[in-house]
């Protein structure tokens, strides 16, 4: 088992190592007071497969357990759901001095961490994920956040854990479209500033024996997060790929799923660096080579026309100039200020190098 | 003009005088980057009477306002207007960068709070009170909610203003039975720890000349907050009458106005206080006198079994005793731990003596 520990506005461990979900409540009761309860949050793909092992590990710790499934998928990571798991818990006696559990990947860590940001103004959060996805990306940096109807993650919070557990383990019983997902983030780490990750990710057998990756994953995350917990400079690095990436889940409505998308925009940003001349036109072939090896996709039909529109839409959020992520090297990247005018010329870049 | 200065997790500024609302522009536009964009949110009884003069103001400054008016009442500040709200600013390409104007009551300055609070992980937010309510309870303490089926504020965040104004001149507007619950909260802030406040009411006529009446309320808050801003002490003092007044409202199913339960509430605590040797006799006449110059009730005829059961199914949100706030002496008040069994002689003592 590896420990990483984060400083975040609260510090808290992530645990990532084999079994650990039956270990669940022995780490969690200590950390609240006695004989409380845990509303455990899951979704009905995962809670097949865990949910009456992690009610039992904390019921055996002597806390009070509620269960409430969600349906699975981001459609469903919406206001109504939140409003639903709020009813819930009020329904069901949770206090301010209880907590919420989320065992799942993305979307319900999201939301479950989000209710616990606001449910009674805040309590206690406690996340498992299942996925790699989750566990290299959502267990770092305090992001929760739910979908509007005008877009994803418009409504949220930044809000810490009090302790994430990676079982391994889980990550055995994953799709391999859905281990593949979790990988394109696993690549991006490297790609950011970790040439040996990527090295290794060429080398090993990754998926057989994920401890080391995964805690690499999350001990980088955590030194960008720690250098800026409320993201306005480094961590926008976390975003390579990403920018690209979103612009391309909104042209397929979602039907690419985060991590495909997020391993082609891997592939704009390098083309586009490449054009420009921030980066050696060999990093290019070997991320290609190192992305289809986790058969993951490395380009994209959508037209330069298409993604500048959903790229443009998404900048809402921003100023007037759009930060890139661009690679100089192979597992080095910077940020980028392009005036949005450019923009159009940087997105073609990347599709046509 | 008085102004108050709030030193919480932002410091900010609470201005109270008559004619403000002409310089809201003026105040906020140096708040913000330039030419950028405020959704100015209103319900729909405010909207009739300033939101026009609110916007000229504004965009007198060289700001972007897009109004939202939400219907006027507590059964609105709901997850479908937070949801709704949230999704007209981002049709309406609010970003990080802009912020959120409430104009009007509690209502709407909780809901547009929270938005604020989680519309992009957190936007600016700027207050503008508009009843005697909201000007001496919502402008300090960032507690911001909306309510689920439930209960109310159940949903919420702790978040700051930049700046509060209360125009006075909007008080005189308000229908006698909205300013009377203004009121209640006004003793209360006496009731807890001003004799000299309390004086003032008996003799002046508050209503033609609020602004130092609003402003010492505003103080006490201020100084409770400072000391406690998370809700774990001090700042309990703030639900003296509360406790009771929560019971009350529910009782009613929300038809008794929360000024009017508070003031019941307060009643009650006075009772309960002197049927426990905490407080000399002659308090209670003078607090019901005092109410009703102020045309608020004193008394209720729910049963003791009524409100018990209101205030238990409340308690949900605390441990295993209940804060209660006793008045000791006339202008003075403390908390006191009841054991949950002992709570429903406690309500019975505040209806009875």
């Amino acid at each position: 088992m590896k420990t990483v520990t984060v400083n975040a506005s609260q510090t808290y461990e992530v645990k990532v190592g084999r079994g650990l979900l039956a270990d669940l409540g022995k780490e969690i009761a200590p950390r609240m007071g006695k004989g409380r309860a845990v509303c455990l949050v899951s979704d009905s793909n995962v809670a097949n497969l865990y949910l009456d092992a992690a009610q039992e590990s904390l019921e055996d710790a002597g806390l009070r357990v509620e269960p409430f499934v969600m349906f699975a998928g981001e459609i469903h990571k919406n206001v109504r759901t939140y409003a639903k798991l709020l009813d819930y818990m009020a329904e069901n006696q949770i206090t301010r001095a209880d907590a919420l559990v989320a065992l799942g990947g993305g979307v319900v860590g999201d939301l479950t961490g989000f209710a616990a940001a606001t449910y009674l103004r805040g309590v206690g959060f406690f996340q498992v994920p299942t996925t790699l996805l989750a566990a290299v990306d959502a267990s770092v940096g305090g992001k929760t956040a739910v979908d509007l109807d005008a877009g994803k993650n418009l409504a949220g919070a930044f809000y810490q854990p009090r302790l994430v557990l990676c079982d391994l383990n889980t990550l055995d019983t994953l799709p391999d479209d859905i281990f593949a997902d979790g990988c394109a983030e696993v690549i991006k780490y490297g790609m950011i500033g970790d040439p040996d990750l990527l090295d290794k990710l060429e080398t090993i057998d990754f998926r057989a024996d994920p401890e080391a990756i995964v805690a690499r994953c999350i001990e980088m995350k955590r030194d960008l997060v720690e250098a800026d917990e409320f993201d306005t400079g480094a961590r926008q690095l976390l975003n390579l790929g990403h920018t690209m990436g979103h612009g391309i889940e909104a042209c397929s409505d979602y039907g690419i799923s985060h991590g495909k998308a997020v391993a082609i925009g891997l592939t704009m940003a390098a083309r586009t660096a490449i054009a420009h001349g921030l980066c050696p036109g060999e990093v290019l072939p070997r991320l290609i080579a190192l992305l289809e090896q986790y058969h993951l996709p490395t380009a994209t039909d959508y037209t330069v026309e298409a993604l500048y529109d959903r790229v443009l839409a998404d900048k809402k959020r921003a100023g007037e100039t759009q930060t890139l992520v661009m690679p100089t090297a192979w597992g080095k990247s910077e940020l980028h200020q392009v005036p949005v005018r450019e923009l159009r010329d940087w997105i073609q870049k990347g599709l046509t190098l």
